[in-house]
């Protein structure tokens, strides 16, 4: 158990700075040391968060090895575009500090193996940063789904419904330099490139990688219209990027059967617009439900025409972490930021093994290059790797401690 | 151009007696002249409707033939359960009767051919009465679509979601003699068994036959959990009910590919308890969309954060039908019966063909089988048949008068 653990920063784009502005530079318990970006000016920029802060400036540096190789530093913050970091997460491992990635999915099925096989030359768990795992709403449905009181779990719905068109082309818009690093993905993939902000709650509602697992997967993709269109409004019929034929559909759904005879709908919503965000959380049980685009949690000795009473319902059963959390602490995403970044530190504070472990991890990365494959050959099912080798059967399940997403803790 | 049609009835059962009561028995411009049911007592208890609109009551016969040989009669409205009716039909057809059927899906792709080849034969079409085509919000938002405020439609949900347990096993319950035909379909099949009432205007939508067409099919779906559960809460676990395996998924999904490239995600949600019924409607398109669960329809001048706008923008875009509507009428399921039979109805009277035409009618009934068999090969895609035979392609397209559904028609 350590009082303060020494991070590390790897990239510092708009999430990073999120983070570090919100989160981890806000915790007495956490030094940061160390930050790299290729760009000089976007660390530079951070000096003003350490000064408000009255926290002493990281070193600087454009070379990530450095900060793989600085002894000082426990733990890494991973916070670059998809490409390549799955190799610096790798390089970080055999340094033997811990990591953390951001969501997002991985660019290939091979990636993801040679993640499992750092881990299991390492004995290092990679966590991926879901934030939504934290969300009020999640945390509080998973408080009832793990007291039984939907029943038996029959399927999940979720979605990331998000209307991107005006943050991918905005830098153009604005006739500025593209730093965006999603917007090639629209123009070069066709894949569900966002799935964890509903998988990853889903996951730990049908204990995925601990009794349950992933089967098969099959993904559908649309015709890609949206961001064509948006750019010929914006930017005029004649501009380059209204000429593209973005190869990413703009509605893709893809369908997971699990082991136990559950199924996951998942939605990538991004492109069209639409009048509102939504991650169309939906919860399906023998004896009640949750369905976010009705605001309604619904018990079934309710009776009939239940809808819009979420809101009481998330209070009724708010999870200990949300009971208990200082409201003075306002962080971004509806504070599920600070939860997120507070469940990796403390992993690291603790020497214990993250609450989104590799495996987690793994079967939430490697959903984007299986999509594409199922879309490629026109739906066709693909099986989802088992990572655990068959022990997710019977793995030890519980991660111990307040932010354990296996079972419902009220550890203060 | 008929004054009036004269009807004969087969299928007395609870759809067909509230069809009867509320739209056929209170118009000026049908006679209903036989009615049929294997359950004589069925028939006899339609007296007292026919008392009330003082109206003759019809011949009785037990025997279908009866009504397809009595020359008297211009059209026949098919009330029965799914298993047969389509023979019925085809006997009706050759018989030179107008026919209309209910909701639902075929037994078997076969079936659908068999219904094809009468076609060919009679030249007669047969009309699924899918109410949902003429709901007030579907109208609107076919409106909506038809003068490209959507701008180009690119996906479309739709669901049955309709907890019917209570429905299924009710006379079970009450102690009384079974005669809900559809719970025998939940014990033996595996499909997605109601399709229709998303798909249907979902169609209408997207031009399909006319100019589109459903190209391919995958369904998964999950286990089957909800009857079960709900038999042991009400009859106890010893009951035979609760000891049956049902093989019927408590939530199938369905994604449908269209020539276009749209692509159409249904869902069948009929056996877990939830608060409220929807169809889950959401039609996507490039300037804007509908979503029936967050009771929103956007346009992309709207600007951001709009939900719960739907019934201002329902009344604002009125489809004529309901503009002109007679408010003194108010038929079942929000007036749509009304709708559906005066579309059947006025098609018989002036001698054109349905708004709902034989290629919408088979196209529709293919979905129950074709789901089965790709549930069956784990969500393997399945070919939608092209009934049409390529005249999909330049199929002239309009059906006029005011109960169209390829146009929005003002006629009065």
């Amino acid at each position: 158990m350590k009082e303060k653990i020494k991070l590390g920063y790897i990239g510092i784009g708009r999430r990073g700075r999120s983070m570090l502005d919100n989160c981890y530079s806000k915790m007495d318990d956490v030094d940061i040391v160390a930050i790299c970006d290729i760009r000089p000016e976007r660390m530079e920029s951070t000096r003003e968060i350490f000064e408000e802060r009255q926290k002493p400036m990281p070193k600087m540096t454009t070379d990530y090895m450095d900060i793989i190789n600085d002894p000082e530093i426990d733990a890494i913050a991973l916070m670059m575009p998809w490409e390549g970091r799955v190799d610096i997460a790798i390089e970080a491992m055999h340094a033997n500090k811990q990591v953390a990635i951001e969501v997002g999915c991985a660019q290939s099925v091979d990636e993801c193996y040679r993640l499992l096989e750092a881990y299991k030359e390492t004995g290092i768990h990679v966590m991926m940063l879901e934030n939504c795992c934290y969300d009020q709403r999640e945390l509080a449905i998973f408080n009832m789904v793990k007291q039984g009181l939907f029943g038996e779990i029959v399927h999940c719905d979720g979605a990331y419904r998000h209307f991107l068109n005006g943050g991918l082309l905005g830098e153009i818009i604005e006739g500025k330099e593209l730093t965006h690093f999603r917007l090639k993905h629209y123009i070069e993939q066709n894949c569900e490139n966002y799935p964890t902000h509903a998988l990853g709650p889903i996951c730990k509602v049908l204990d995925i990688n601990r009794g349950n697992r992933l089967v098969s997967l099959s993904s559908f993709a649309s015709k890609a219209r949206g961001i064509k269109q948006f750019a010929a409004d914006q930017l005029g019929e004649d501009s380059e990027w209204a000429k593209i034929d973005y190869k990413q559909g703009d509605i893709v759904t893809t369908i997971i059967t699990c082991a136990d005879g559950a199924t996951i709908s998942l939605t990538l919503d991004t492109t069209l617009p639409r009048g509102h965000y939504s991650r169309g959380y939906s919860i399906r049980g023998t004896k009640g439900c949750s369905i976010q685009d009705s605001r309604s949690i619904y018990l079934k000795e309710m009776g009939e025409k239940v809808r819009d009473n979420e809101e009481e319902m998330i209070k009724k059963y708010e999870h200990p972490l949300w009971k208990n959390f200082n409201e003075n602490i306002s962080a971004t995403h509806g504070n599920m930021d600070w939860f997120i970044g507070r469940a990796f530190v403390e992993s690291v504070k603790n020497g214990v093994k993250p609450p989104i472990d590799i495996y987690d991890t793994l079967t939430w990365l490697v959903i984007g290059p299986l999509s594409a494959m199922s879309i490629a050959k026109g739906g066709t099912p693909v099986e989802v790797p088992d990572f655990t080798e068959g022990a997710w059967q019977n793995r030890e399940p519980i991660v111990k401690g307040k932010y354990c997403l296996e079972e419902v803790c009220d550890e203060k």
